[in-house]
């Protein structure tokens, strides 16, 4: 097989999309093999190997290796692994700044407080499971963010908007490494996670006797306190409560 | 060279995000070239190639060809770009929802209108030039709304927050094929496109004289009355104005 074109895996990315947005691919199903679709395209395998790491980035294909029915690329749209990797690497490379970062999760996590509040049907268990966690062991500040970024998604997640919650945890994977470096800058730390704590709980009671107003305004202040605290300099004038 | 490992690419992504993050790497900078990586890192010259174009397509860096001093990979950070590839094929894959793309648009639209009109020293000249092109002409509804979506892109950039940005031109892309289907299911797209101008016009008035609320309200209206206009059945009920 002689060379492929420079750009031949892209023809091999825009051929899968095509597939997938007229319905010839979907979730579940399994991409031809290698070899078939550099045949059928007329590129050489390295070019389909490189567009088949791209899609499984972007959290679009799994693949396995071996030869069994479960081997191959599949078609999974798991869309927040790829937004956590889109976003963490361009924290990473100073395309996103980190305040735009943070007025980012502000503007996502008030919007989905207050969608919570206003639906009575909202399922909070998960929200409930973290809540109680966090108040039962005592743990270090890493263990007890980790804890704090679940409770964070978690909440997205019950506002069933899934563009949300993939933007969500990949926000909060970007900057995970900044907010890490903001607790090891806290004195008391302890203190800091009780409060913590405490402010997680009045959010969420504000969610379930449906008060949204509360509810965005308890989370806007939770997050401006946290990086306030922290001296997170990068971070400056947010924005005022839009509700 | 023998077979690199199965994951020998995620191996070199992640050295070159550790590059990243500690600023040995930065916009502008080049990366090493292709062989140099492949022997440091010892995987094989097709597993760094497989990198690289994960890198390129997420919009972190640029690669051209030849040997001058503007070929090989440059960091670029430009998440714009990969912003839209994810989001574009995320709902090709069925990955995301169109209601929740939808839904997501408004949450972030009126944040991003009620930023602006908070802020007396918005530069919208772009924004004005978009209106000003789009009551020049006569357009198909396809060019009508190419330059509907740049004019929605341009209030995002207009708000100084690079992560909306790319998000909004991520979300624009992504739907770009429903909101067309959309249009051609109007029976009278002079008028309709008549309408859409006047709210365009509607809300940057409300932006100017820094009235934050009607902003917000103007920005739900419009999007929600598009899709309710053309019948985009898999948009049900959508949010409350959380102004």
């Amino acid at each position: 097989m002689t060379a492929a074109p420079a750009r031949a895996w892209r023809l091999v990315l825009e051929h899968i999309e095509t597939d997938l947005l007229d319905g010839r691919l979907g979730p579940g199903d399994h991409l031809p093999p290698e070899r078939e679709l550099a045949a059928s395209l007329g590129v050489g395998r390295s070019s389909v190997r490189e567009a088949l790491r791209v899609l499984e980035v972007m959290g679009l294909i799994r693949t396995a290796t071996g030869s069994g029915p479960a081997s191959g690329a599949i078609v999974v749209a798991t869309p927040s692994g790829g937004m956590s990797a889109l976003l963490r690497f361009q924290v990473a490379a100073q395309g996103f700044p980190l305040a735009d970062v943070v007025r980012t999760r502000i503007i996502l996590e008030t919007a989905v407080a207050g969608t919570l509040a206003d639906e009575s049907s909202a399922q909070l268990t998960a929200v409930h499971e973290l809540l109680d966690a966090m108040d039962a062991g005592t743990f270090t500040s890493a263990e007890f963010l980790a804890l704090d970024a679940q409770l964070h998604v978690a909440l997205a997640e019950a506002s069933g908007n899934l563009v949300v919650a993939a933007m969500m945890a990949g926000l909060r994977t970007a900057i995970e490494s900044y907010v890490r470096a903001g607790a090891e800058r806290v004195p008391d730390w302890d203190a800091t996670a009780a409060r913590l704590r405490h402010e997680h709980r009045d959010i969420v009671a504000a969610i379930e006797r449906g008060d949204a107003a509360s509810a965005r305004r308890l989370v806007l202040e939770h997050i401006t306190g946290y990086y306030a605290q922290t001296g997170l300099s990068a971070v400056p004038a947010l924005p005022a409560d839009p509700a």
